[in-house]
């Protein structure tokens, strides 16, 4: 990704990473934590979708061991799934106890950054605060804009859209963002490709070019000297 | 499927089987299950749409009689349909008194989970559970996943698209899922064809080809070593 | 149909007769009820969106002459049209008296079924009870099914859809159906075209084609041998 | 239209005539019912868009002089246009006084077509009546429907629909309706074209082409042996 | 435009002037009174969008100077835009202080329509009217046709649609006005080009045909023979 | 810009500036005003979406120092971010101490307007101001209008839409603007290309062309001379 952003996202950015279902988004938030944890910067991931021991297994799988960068104290993750019930959850550190109510998650993220002195921060996924009131969208992505980039922090949110729909996650979110990176998964001929492009990124060039990916064991591997053509093509 | 998957749905996957009207989705989660129970994994199938009785004689047209592994207590059916009424519904073991209750199906899911030992579960199907309540969908889906996972089940969540829908299912549910089949009927020239995609699959290196299918008298055959490229052309 | 369902609708089905404005299902499920009675199978007719006397006149129209049959015994219409107002209405045997109450019409659809020992049903429309209450579609369906498949009839409920309309009405009405039957009225280089397409029928192997049918004064006459073709390729 | 219909519209048939603005309903309309004069069957105009004076005269342009039928008591001016407000209304004989309540309307229609003994009904517009209710449309086709068949007329129920509306005027409406005609003006090379089609018609083996035509200063003509194919082709 | 509309508009025609942003409303309005004030019909312009000392303005950079027919009493301004309030508010004659309440405005423009015996009327625009409340347009255009059709004179009322709109305002306006005269404006390539096409005009035979038009200094110049081909074709 | 708008925006003009996400449009109002600057404009940026710390840093790193203007009292930002909440917040002159609060809003950049006797403003962006109340959009849209026009303030008003919506903001906000640029970012066979287009500017002959555009290190450089074709026949 940093030949495509030309050097990575630009610090305190927050950035909409956008694409439906399974086109690799938990992914790309946990290979941007764990290449900032391989580079000496504390991250936090903030998961809503999936146990916090998943999570730690997905990533394991890749071959990101996140275990002993949580034990230095560089790395954690925040519980906004449990609501701390269940043996496990018990021995998270940090738990959202009302997943709900956005103010509470806030004050855990808050804290956690600070703890940590974190300097990287995914949110996977954003859309669980609003799903079903789309109404705060905006609010919501404006607020956690205010205290992520107030606190030093690059942040990823991750926005779920569905497998037919062509935006971002909504017009107040969309213009909210300081960046904005889409990831695709398209059919075409009977044939499933990934694809990424970056459609904005404040205080950076980046890539005007939609560039093939590809989810290894090793993670996402993106082609950044290819382009990826027929995706326009096939949708007009 | 076996190919196509690179050895099966993942242990513990929760998976969102969709597709519209006709396209085989019952079919398909019932071979899933009986092939489970002659590999000698206990299943449950759960039936919200259609009498358990006729259930058994639909499956035992493709020559899956259920009726001996019911009573070594490694199959069984849990009645969300009946509501317990009629002479048939008297005889199952299983009943949803309450089906329009999802504390009261989830209760009993779990007690024959439980009581079977059960490795396989379906539920055909998940999207009655809110039809007419579309923003429940996402808490349905998510309280399912964290019950049956838990419980180390494989599960397949059958979700009813309209014949026109190109999604899965709803936001909500395409992205709580870990991962989803897409079985698709097709008018070209004339025509109906079969054809199923995997879009997504956590923990395996699934396919990523759309392939034709057949419902023969024997079940469900996928041809892995073919690919069903006339869609995307016909639709774009 | 015989040939294009290899051997008619498979007993105690409930098909779902889909189709817009002008495509001919009203005559469709009278030809189906009229057949059953010259092969001996009893039937009944409910009529929610004319009147009984011009039902019968229409079908009088295509040599379908059902009085003889009523007399027997093995014919009956069920009058849900006329709330039992006028003169004509006076001399019909079955009438919903309340036909916004649909426990009421199904009351006495059952037992116009019982007293004829009906092997055949039409609800023309299934459409008219739920065209201002769409929530409750799903569910007037899923009742009907359960009573009529309960009682040993085949049946058929023709659904209307708008002309512009591709689905067959509503998700829950598709998936809650035995079989789907689409008839199509499409104009192509200015001329009108007739094609049905047997969607889905559960326990019988059908006809994966569309085939071209016509009205004639005998009713309708499907082509079982040809394929209509244009339609498709017309729409994509 | 004869030619077309294969022998006019039969007799206590409801026909929806639909189309967008500037089709020319209103002309075929009063075309229909001043044929009807000629051919001695009284007729009734329902107008609730015009003043029935403005009607006059605009009927007088097409050489269709209806005050002497209207002096010899075979024709009337329905007139739920002005609430009898104003000089020229005090004039009229059939006033709907509350052009918003239905029932007011129809039982001054019912009036009118026994004083006349009418044959022939145009109501312009049928869309008036629900344009800010659509959910009465059904219910209000419906009721004209028994009251004015069962009266022995044969009518035209006008349905305005927008112009870049492809239905006929909702589902509720199409399916109630005995017959169907659609006016067309569609545009292609940046040209106006005029065309019509019979889409439904019961009790009659009516074209099933789309057919060209015209307005002159003597009404509409339709080119009965002349098929206009364009349109489709230009849409799909 | 007399040679598109053969002859002009028709006496007491009430014409819906149809079109996007930038499209050329208000100054085909401007430019359509100030032609009747050369032919010696005294004019009313009803402006609710802008302030009537911009507006004279804006038509005096067309070379149309009101002020000498303002004095001579055949041409005024309706000032529905300021409510009243401003210096230069205080100087109009003609006033609506509650532009929200609409039977307010009608009585002054009827005011000033019978004060300069005034034979043309523009309403720019009769969008602003309903807006907020859809459900009022079409009788807020009915009330207005009644009222100015009535008072003898010949009225453009201007429809704002949106950029992407193909309808002309809404079924309720389209169908009530006696004329629609639709202006354009396409990208084609990389270009922007002006259209008009009279879709619809009683009592008059006009043009069938999209002509092309400019906005020069002088006003709007329609080619009345040339067609506007490209539109048709590079929309469908 | 100047040659595509002849000579500039004319005096007084309030401009719709209208974009998807990353198009460019708080870039192009902060030249607008850097420009205006330059040429001893006094000129006032509203800021609703980025802290204004942020914003100048931002413009800084195209070379737009703005320092030195607000200390000569020709230049300011109006917060209408923060709340005056924050240490950084605390040094601004103008602040909007209730966002929500329209009125409060108009008051501070009044103020602000009145102080520096400013020639340009920017609202970035105005939809901020009814995202959750659309409804309330045309009535802001034509406050500020009447305020900013009445101040003798040339204004953009940046208007953010969705990356798939082709309108500029919304019927009631297109009309009641004096000119309407938009800003595109498309992608092309896997490449993302700006443009621009003036769809609308009264008082002046602008291009009719839409031309392609860079964003460099010295801001927006817009290609006057050549035109960018690829866009409609792309999407058509």
């Amino acid at each position: 990704m940093d030949e495509i952003l030309n050097g990575g996202i630009p610090r305190r950015n927050v950035v909409l990473l956008s694409g439906g279902p399974g086109t690799g988004k938990s992914i790309f938030g946990q290979q941007f934590l764990y290449s900032g944890l391989q580079a000496g910067e504390p991250g936090v991931l903030v998961v809503l979708e999936e146990h916090p021991v998943q999570v730690r297994v997905s990533m394991s799988q890749f071959g990101w061991d996140v275990r002993p960068y949580e034990e230095k104290g560089i790395f954690a993750v925040v519980d906004a799934f449990t609501a701390g019930i269940g043996e496990a959850a018990k021995r998270e550190r940090y738990v959202v106890r009302a997943p709900d109510d956005f103010q509470t998650l806030l004050d855990v993220v808050r804290a956690a950054v600070k703890d940590l002195n974190a300097r990287r921060v995914v949110i996977d996924s954003v859309t669980t605060l609003y799903i079903t009131k789309p109404m705060l969208a905006r609010g919501v992505v404006m607020q956690l804009k205010k205290a992520l980039s107030g606190l030093g922090c690059t942040s990823i949110l991750v926005s779920q859209v569905s497998v037919t729909e062509r935006g971002f996650g909504g017009p107040g979110v969309e213009h909210a963002a300081d960046g904005i990176i889409r990831l695709d998964l398209d059919e075409i001929d009977g044939t499933l490709y990934r694809s990424l492009i970056v459609w904005k990124m404040r205080g950076t060039r980046h890539s005007m070019r939609r560039h093939p990916f590809e989810i290894t064991d090793k993670g996402i591997t993106v082609y950044h000297d290819r382009v990826f053509k027929s995706r326009t093509a096939g949708r007009e």
